[in-house]
């Protein structure tokens, strides 16, 4: 029984180490690469390689940049009397295309996850605690993820900052997902909405 | 509204280009990719790239390969006298795999197919009768996938064959997947299965 050819099965290999790539479609994306043709494999090849030589981490938030400064750091029209703390550079994108938020971010660059031996100094804790001291925000959002994790890296954070006064420590609301059907939700979710409910005004 | 630096954005459409691969997926393995590391991004890029370097098509029957001759064609131990035509490559290591068919290959490039402007021409059909003539195998067994394309594609080569005395021409069987539910399958492959029975031996 034959294997693919060795140039062919070290791409393979190479690409099933993405995340959601299995076997199947990984043969399927080498023979579709091998079919493309050299041109259009190299741009991805390129595109790969560019995105490491020049993005590098906001010197200020930690998100990704390729100037020092991230966009959101270089823009003075930020509010930088709030400070939203997120888990990972791609929730603050993921924040800035809801465009509810005109403050400025900080990137922690993970949760506490004890289970894979993340603890506060893998953290980017320390740094946040410098910003704070440096803007003195009115409030700080922990919008690290809804999650065991998330949630306990929230209470870790809000207790290092329960001394700053006059400093709100908030966290963004659980509910339902807006055009879910109740049906849908999972139970902790639908249990969230329900004690969280608002007031409905005429 | 913040987009991703361009470097990010590039990637995640380079990715985009790919099979499978939609606009989610896109921006997830380009932060994973972000993530990886140079080091090991590198290596994908560079399978990418060394992929279109180091394979190129067997001289014989077409199927991918690294030195001039696959190690099928290289191979002495391979019965000459039975050449099974294929639509792709990949559908050459399918049938290797299965490990039922020990003769000789023949890689078309595709099947016919009006729609994508897909003629005979457009199709290894030349070089196919060609190596009929050098071989003179016993038997052709024509692989095209049980498809309509692949259906005509082997129709129209069978038409192509029909002069030369003393050979088969054959397909593969069609019937119900093995381990498959028969709830599961489609009408047509029930049908067909049905009308392929086979006598049960004792």
């Amino acid at each position: 029984m034959l294997s693919y050819p060795e140039p062919i099965r070290e791409l393979v290999e190479q690409l099933e180490t993405l995340p959601g790539i299995g076997p199947k479609s990984g043969q399927r994306l080498a023979f579709f690469l091998l079919a493309a043709g050299p041109e259009r494999a190299e741009r991805i090849a390129r595109a790969i390689i560019e995105v490491h030589r020049r993005i590098r981490r906001c010197a200020q938030c930690g998100n990704f940049s390729v100037g020092e400064l991230c966009p959101i750091c270089a823009d003075p029209a930020r509010d930088r009397a709030t400070l939203c703390v997120v888990a990972e550079a791609k929730d603050l994108m993921a924040l800035e295309r809801a465009g509810e938020f005109h403050g400025v971010y900080h990137v922690l660059d993970g949760v506490l996850s004890p289970m894979d031996g993340v603890g506060p100094d893998g953290l980017r804790i320390a740094e946040l605690l410098r910003r704070v001291d440096e803007l003195s925000p009115g409030e700080v959002i922990l919008a690290t993820p809804p999650t065991v994790e998330g949630d306990a890296t929230a209470e870790h954070i809000r207790g290092l900052l329960a001394d700053r006064e006059g400093l709100r420590v908030t966290r963004p609301a659980l509910g339902l997902p807006v055009g879910a059907d109740l049906d849908y939700a999972d139970q902790v979710t639908v249990a969230r909405a329900i004690r969280g409910r608002t007031e409905m005004s005429d």
